[in-house]
């Protein structure tokens, strides 16, 4: 069996998509490369396979052009877009595909995730960005390869950098990360989710126009100033002290 | 032991408060009555003892006054609640207090829970009730019955059952509710904060004016239609059939 | 007993509604059709049982006018609306009704469910219809069989096809999903409610009229700058290495 | 091996940010202090490491100057965040800082949070402070130092008292809460996500300005009236009863 070593991560980073919650159902999938050997080979997830079920056998191994290597099952539906990011991010080791909750939001909203935080800016250099919607001669043509091609055109005409920006939402869809390695871009995956739900109530709170947000004590401060003090200090009569 | 039955029902309805998540820390009590004896006896959690460690002896017996009867520790501090509610609704059994999240949102924006849906209606007749707020003198005088106070108040000028409306939110605080058990009190106060969190995306929805929201299919119909088909119908290419 | 395979089928629906978390309490109920004997049989839970305590001896056997054929609890209160599906829906081998939050709320809000996104498309071809509200006379003379009778109007007059559009929701009640069998009506009904958690956040980034969502980079760009160096890059400073 | 029991605390207590949910990945570190030595001791997360993995002997001991007094690992990039904190406000004895999902969101929106209830003035006596945002220059100078003056500068500002208001939103990145002991600040870091959470929804549900929200049941009466008394009275046909 070819590539043993890299089959083992590729597994582990698809039953991670489903340990984290990334992708309900069969919804993702995670792929490896190895550009080591005389042609370079990805390892990926089977098409419509239960994470739980997955053994390393079970992957595929195909060549950049997708054409299959060894493996007895149709490969990802997304392959395509796995060997295309592969091509032009020379970069990357690993990539990961997930309809995560919020991430997937952002993109059905063909929003950017705007840089909120600094739990953002520990993972991504600058906002995560957003594809434009394909168009109808692209999906007649081959959806998934143009897929990857829309992922690539936005990186190239923002001149951004795959390793300082591990992401992206494809308009319409649901995020692509990645990494150096499999467990990378899984991480990177999961980092993502969390700042599109963080980002996600930011928003939530920075449109809601609420007086009361600014007034301070909402509650009257005989209220406030009683259960505070039914607690703490001197009179404290909560609990069993 | 007194009531050694009427306990039991009362430990496992605080055990039923932890194990759904109704109350984190110890924000929440359950207790009970046995009105057939000489004189009326509440069962009732102790204050601020961690539900996980509770036992059958660890729990207060009280009378209506609140004079305790049996029990080492002392009463939950918001024993005066549940005895006013047990000597005005003389139909209940059983009073579950929770500070569960979407019900007290609710009650935090002092607003009574519309009936939005057939959730809802099959549990309460009616928009579940919110409180007026407490005065100052109110606070000041008994804190605790008074919120007891402003929950019958707010029952006798709507001319609401206690039965068909099982519970209620105490303005900038969190919800009561109750049954004729202390195991319908615990159902009724989950089966609120279920209805409390459908109403709340239901307002959220309703609130939101997206004219995307009436036209329809958002994604352009050819990218819809690419998915849909490859993954049904003759040209299906998804998963490994 | 009578249909032993189709029973254990509707039982590990009804058991999937619960350990997928679509229906609180017993809000929900499956049910499965034989259409190859001498007369179509339904097998559906029974009437508020725990689906934990479940065994198939519980279930009960109907025809398609809802007599019973054997079973000695009460079938679920929604049996008609059940078979009134199964008689003009003659594609379909299973239904499953749940109460689940995001699903409910759209219900609750009268709204359909746009198609915003690829995980959409994949299951649901167009929208999620919702229905018309019953009106007064409908609920006085049947109110379940009438809930059915609503949804097939609601297909007819769009001239959906319900094996292309696997579910619906009922204005101010629920979802009801469907599928050629027990499991695949099970599957559609946890797909319908991932659907609707996706077109919910979708729905709110899109109306908010949030200045920040397009200006890029909301914390100062040396705050963000010196966060990422800090973990990537010559200088990284975080973790281990 | 220096401060073993204090060791044990601290590991607890960091432990308890990754059960909790608070901090994803390592997006967190507690720490706790010992005063009573000839120079105040500070025992904090080494940087970097998994909660899963951490034992008492990786946990690094510093002095107030924040140089290594034991330890082998480099000690958690917010070190000097800490020693500050413990320098400015000498009464507490634990810190803890998250990434939890509803506090960092505040703090990304700038916003202090009101006191918009009982659970909030239970802990919090008056509203959850938010700093200012750090200048260029201040980054430039020493961040990590810088985050805790700015904390300090808030309270001194606004003449706060660290025990009264046991933590604090750092704007554009996440919250930091202490206590007397490492326990109390992790309870503090917990309960603080616990009122960010219930003031999100409130502040939602404030700003949603459904005209719905005040006219009492949204599903016709006879919808509703059918509903409960199907459950309940002497007509009830729901359940085995």
């Amino acid at each position: 069996m070819l590539l043993a070593a890299l089959r083992q991560q590729v597994l582990r980073a698809n039953q991670e998509i489903a340990r984290r919650g990334l992708a309900p159902h069969t919804f993702g999938n995670a792929s490896g490369i190895d550009r080591d050997g005389p042609e370079p080979l990805v390892v990926i997830k089977p098409s419509g396979v239960d994470y739980a079920s997955l053994t390393p056998g079970d992957l595929v191994v195909t060549n950049l052009k997708g054409e299959i290597v060894e493996g007895s099952l149709r490969p990802s539906s997304d392959l395509d877009t796995h060997t295309i990011l592969y091509r032009e991010f020379p970069a990357i080791g690993g990539i990961v595909h997930t309809h995560s909750e919020f991430a997937t939001s952002w993109a059905q909203a063909g929003r950017p995730i705007p840089c909120f935080g600094t739990t953002h800016a520990d993972y991504f250099h600058g906002p995560v960005p957003v594809t434009e919607p394909l168009t109808a001669e692209e999906v007649a043509e081959a959806y998934v390869r143009n897929t990857g091609a829309i992922i690539v055109r936005r990186f190239k005409s923002e001149n951004l950098d795959p390793i300082a920006v591990p992401g992206v939402l494809v308009a319409g869809h649901a995020p692509f990360a990645w990494g150096k390695s499999p467990a990378e871009a899984v991480e990177h995956a999961d980092v993502l989710e969390y700042i599109a739900c963080l980002a996600f109530r930011t928003a939530m709170l920075r449109s809601a126009s609420v007086p009361s947000l600014t007034s301070g004590c909402e509650i009257p401060v005989y209220v406030s100033e009683h259960h505070y003090l039914r607690k703490h200090g001197p009179k404290a009569t909560y609990g069993q002290k």
